[in-house]
């Protein structure tokens, strides 16, 4: 474990509450939890000045527990000298305590009028897409980028599960309380888990719960059949009923605290109802029937769509898919039935609209489903700072008062977590805005830099700012423009590839001619998915005139002299942004180039290099991209940069 | 082996020669191989009329030696009812009696004034890219088409080799005298077939050596450091050169009619003699003197280009780079160092000029490399009759001049050898145009069918020849235009993509735009390839207007609105051609479906099969192209067909 980057939970975070004579007035595991925390930093920072556990009064902080204060939920405050913490429950207890760890010093100087903090999400969520065996494409970790998974190795749990631990605390201290621990393509080792293979689960569990974090397993809808040697894995034949109440009664013997079940079906190859002509509510409500005597929940995925389009076809729109599928079934899944649902309508691109399903979907249990692990954002070789996107996200419509919010994790056996250290904020950022979608992501960045750089002075400070702050938004210039997605290269996602995705079966084009470009989505002459939105996104979203610009390419097709409100033509800010991108990123560059003085060198190396591959990449965007649509349109750059 | 597919060896086509007297006047292991041939023929077909090997006369067939007919020669005669083979040596022997099969009963009909037969090439060469392990990526035979490979399974070799002796058997047949066993890009395990798993190679030489096929190896470079831990493999070192020596006396010591070597060098990752700033020349003659004490050779391939090309940059032609690293070396190269050289500049496209490489080596021996296995012709999914393109390369200048003849091979350890059963007349197609490339390819292919479906009738003959003959140039016409090339999906390089390649490292690209497409390589004002060519090709592929209208995209880059010679402008040429050669397909697998009673059921349903794979492909391909240009350029289809 000494090779393992600490992320933001390294040693001298604890200084503050390590000095101080702590009192935890709570039993229990998580309570215990709490204890080791204290003893540990007491250990090491309390000696001088008799810091550290203390059984009775008087102490500088006190946890204790408080009913009013509600599941998760605590209040801190200050008087006379020493700090309260009431938790509602002892998982509170645990979220005040790093309520504490995270404001150092500051909560023990003056008074703190009291403050209640209660999570804005019930379950903040992280989906792991890890495999026990090394997929020959795909790798151990599906769109992973940081390593093997943290839970297994060659076929087996990793020894001791060394890091598992480590990984809930970390998450613990940012509010996540569910890890789905396997792919949602389960493949058939990875099948087993929830049969033969139940122990490995049972392990991880014992690892993360002391950091009140419940496991959750990502199932295949055909176990019946393929575990359990049945002719039919039909959701209303009554054996395979039998079958999933009596697999999950093993399931809860063995892990009394379980979460549930994670299913895609009728995606992308995976097995699902559609096999027996019923529906996804058929589906999803037969596996809630099983799991709801022991207090589990179903997430079942909404990411349903025709991954064998004819690119030919015009008239089948893949943002459509989901609202097509799911908008009839409302009001029909049973109460622990959570339907999973992606932010956007396609598929986790830098930009998309909000997916309409997320709007519609008013008599269902949601989760909204972000992706941590940056598949294509720059697949952790790319500074690409999340936190603003779903800060955006989060602030549209009702998306935050979805139940759930759940994420795909980025770490990895990677020895700093994520492969590109600063990716380690995107994960805390998720868990921090599970908690409360109102944060602020520059003000979030700043926490975890706190913690992460143990108070970094002003420079340090404004160079992670500069580098970090815009950096989704520096990615999306360089990339697709206006919305349009894709342009990567098919299979792995990573670089440019402007046609790569234009003429395959995936529903992912651009239409791009030598007069225009950008998907006619519109009820007028389009595919017709505006109007899947409420209004007034149905008619902003149909309106040429109305349309934000960053979501134009996605609703409409327009010539390249199309006038944006930006005031600049559609072809020219293509150009424009993919200079301006790519000057961003070797402005980055030269930022962290100063500061190698301030960070621990392993951590100021790593990031050196992945943003000399960051520049090269954007460079390489800048070019292709440019030169595709140059030699499409034949409108040369206003400004006469070279174009290839 | 009961299960594998006879090929154009069937029983039944030596039943006109079983049903003879054959006196075979020769002694050694290939007259006894003759001997055999007509023993089992005999056994099958002499049985009602004395036929098969007698010891003395009166013969109907009578096989004798003449050393006026020199090496691998024969010459064939019948008097008196007496047919009678000469062979200038043993093999030519053999040749002679694969020859009197070929004739089948005509061979013991009337008269036959005597015919000198003799090959052209000395070296009638296939070189396989089978590797002993399974490549995660290529598989375990690099461009296979056809399955695993006939030499290895599951890491050794194959259980009694059963299918080796067989494959020399069909080889021999064509007239075939030299395979290179191994895959050239050699990885670390094919690597010790040199040394400690040489033993194979002289187990695989012992299948073959009975039909007069000697075995070559494709050895790393590096081998020196790897196999024989040397510190460098420089070819001036002197130590490097005493362990080639040494290693080469025990491969002979082993094996004593062994081929040679063949190489892959600083090329595609390969390693070369440029790491030592040594040419290769230097390269290939160290190689030349190991294996000349014992008679044998090294073919050294001229594929050395640039594979990390930057896209935007104009001046770098991948065309020229093997005529520039080549061409100064011509007269350098020891007597048995054979520059092995691929038929085209580029790789084995579809349509190609002749390299210019070929024209220029006029003091150094040459093979001339063509590609049996279809990589970029179809992948043994589609029907792609080779010898038309083969036979226009070998009429091309001095190209039939080379002293080696080489081709990858096509085969694998499919049931029908080469995937596709129709596939199996290109591998008999090279046989026989590697003896006589002036042979005309409608007449190998009826040859082949001759053998293949036993003179099959007139209905079943006009269809292959319907599906066959121009089967060549109708892939060409449903795939890249005019001789741009590539175009495929990147990697596999199966099925389209028009630009997959166009913004990569591989030098291979098509520079199209909104107002015309291809590659200038003019010397006035492109890449100055076509100086490389001796007059007058130097002048006529610079010439716009003398250019063939099938290269002219290799030579030019050309306005859509370019009249060919055709008369056509380049866009509508792609619009009918593309559609042109869907329909083709279109018929051929109606062709095919018309003599399901002529043909074995196994292989009619499998060319079905891929008759209709083939049809998907092409309209793939049809549609894709078409879009792609008509999105660029703009200009309707004159004949209002559908475009997407």
């Amino acid at each position: 474990m000494t090779d393992v980057h600490p992320a933001w939970l390294p040693p001298e975070a604890f200084q503050a509450v390590g000095s101080r004579r702590v009192l935890v007035r709570a039993d229990g595991p998580l309570a215990e939890t709490v204890r080791e925390e204290v003893a540990r930093a007491g250990a090491q920072y309390g000696a001088t000045n008799s810091g550290g556990l203390t059984d009775e009064g008087p102490a500088d902080l006190v946890l204790t527990l408080s009913e009013s204060e509600g599941a998760d939920g605590y209040a801190i405050s200050r008087r006379d000298g020493v700090t309260t913490v009431a938790g509602g429950d002892p998982a509170g207890l645990l979220y005040g305590f790093f309520h504490v760890v995270r404001l150092g010093e500051g909560a023990f100087e003056g008074d703190r009028e009291i403050e209640h903090h209660r999570p804005a999400m019930r379950r903040r969520m992280l989906d792991h897409w890890d495999n026990i065996d090394v997929h020959p494409v795909m790798g151990q970790v599906e769109r992973g980028y940081s390593g093997g998974s943290i839970f297994w190795e060659d076929g087996a749990p990793r020894p001791g599960l060394s890091r598992v631990r480590a990984y809930g605390r970390l998450l613990a201290a940012t509010g996540i309380n569910a890890v789905a621990i396997n792919n949602v393509n389960v493949h058939a080792t990875e099948a087993r888990l929830l049969t033969d293979r139940l122990g490995e689960v049972a392990a991880i569990a014992d690892e993360l719960r002391p950091y009140g974090i419940r496991v959750h397993l990502s199932v295949n809808f055909a176990s019946p059949m393929a575990l359990g040697g049945l002719p039919t894995a039909d959701p209303l034949d009554e054996d395979v009923r039998a079958w999933w109440a009596a697999t999950t009664e093993h399931v809860y013997a063995t892990i009394p605290d379980f979460g549930g079940y994670v299913v895609k079906a009728d995606s992308e190859g995976q097995p699902g109802p559609f096999a027996y002509a019923r529906t996804h509510a058929d589906g999803a409500n037969m596996l809630a029937e099983a799991l709801a005597p022991h207090g589990g929940v179903v997430h079942w995925r909404a990411f349903v769509y025709n991954h064998r389009q004819d690119w030919r076809d015009r008239s089948t729109d893949r943002a459509r898919a989901a609202y097509d599928h799911f908008a009839p079934l409302d009001g029909r899944f049973m109460d622990n039935a959570i339907l999973q649902v992606k932010h956007g309508p396609m598929d986790f691109q830098t930009r998309e609209p909000v997916s309409p399903v997320i709007l519609a979907m008013r008599r269902t249990r949601l989760a909204v489903e972000l992706q941590v692990t940056q598949e294509y954002t720059g697949q952790q070789r790319h500074v690409c700072y999340l936190a603003p996107m779903w800060s955006e996200i989060l602030a549209f419509e009702n998306v935050a008062g979805a139940g759930d919010l759940v994420a795909v994790s980025n770490v990895g056996a990677d020895r700093f977590w994520t492969g590109h250290p600063l990716a380690q904020a995107n994960l805390y950022a998720f868990g921090r805005l599970a908690w409360d979608p109102a944060l602020d992501p520059a003000t979030v960045l700043d926490e975890w830099m706190d913690m992460t750089f143990i108070r970094p002075g002003e420079p340090l400070r404004r160079a992670l700012h500069a580098v970090m702050d815009g950096s989704w938004r520096t990615y999306e210039r360089y990339t697709a423009p206006l919305g349009v997605g894709f342009m990567v290269r098919p299979g792995h996602h990573y670089g440019p590839d402007v046609d790569g995705y234009e003429y395959t079966p995936w529903g992912t084009y651009h239409f791009a001619d030598r007069d225009g470009v950008g998907v006619d989505r519109t009820r007028a002459t389009g595919t017709g998915f505006t109007g899947q939105y409420p209004q007034p996104w149905s008619d902003v979203y149909e309106s040429l005139e109305r349309c934000p610009d960053e979501l134009l390419l996605f609703f409409h097709h327009v010539p390249y002299d199309h006038v944006l409100h930006s005031g600049s033509t559609v072809i020219q800010h293509i150009y424009d942004t993919h200079f301006a991108g790519a000057e961003e990123v070797a402005e980055m560059r030269a930022q962290w180039a100063k500061v190698g003085d301030l960070v621990a060198p392993d951590v100021h190396a790593r990031v050196t290099e992945l943003l000399d591959e960051q520049l090269r990449c954007a460079e390489e965007w800048r070019d292709q991209v440019n030169t595709y649509f140059f030699r499409k349109s034949g409108v040369p750059d206003e400004r006469g940069r070279r174009i290839f």
